[in-house]
């Protein structure tokens, strides 16, 4: 069974082709994290809000990643950060199409 | 480019196996909802959470989604829901293989 770790957070940018310039490298490093699948990465240059969908193997390893990158995110000026980590209902999400293989 | 809605409230249950045979109907129902793509359904039982990720073609249907679930929640007894809809960092998601197709 796969876990959801969702991630958001104020952000005033850069959006868009600037933000994909900006975090390409850590984009790659993230792919390298223990029990990491995938990432989506969010953005709303309205609200001024960004974050991620990340799915990961086990519970640990998806709360381990998001102690690591609260602390990151603390050091590129952003102190608060919504997270939630959740498992998946695997039947459910099978009807619906959720990619969590 | 694809619009991502994350979902999550209390709930008490049920969860697991119990959720996915109360909820098997609705869940196919979703699959014709307009511009919707995927749903990752994501329960939490240690923090009575549930809710769900899911992927729409455009910010339009994914607020219009967002609008009749939100009244379909309240008509369960789930008055508070916590949403947010995103657009996609198309580039960055690439880098880590995120499922937006």
């Amino acid at each position: 069974m796969a876990f959801v770790l969702q991630v958001d957070f104020k952000m005033s940018g850069p959006f868009g082709d600037e933000m994909a310039e900006a975090f390409s490298d850590l984009a790659k490093s993230i792919n390298e994290e223990e029990g990491f699948i995938w990432k989506i990465w969010t953005e709303s240059p309205e609200t001024e809000e960004a974050g991620g969908i990340y799915l990961f193997k086990t519970k640990e390893t998806a709360e381990k990643y998001l102690d690591m990158h609260s602390k990151r995110l603390a050091g590129f000026g952003i102190p608060k950060v919504n997270a939630k980590v959740f498992a998946v209902n695997s039947k459910l999400t099978e009807i619906t199409k959720g990619p969590v293989q």
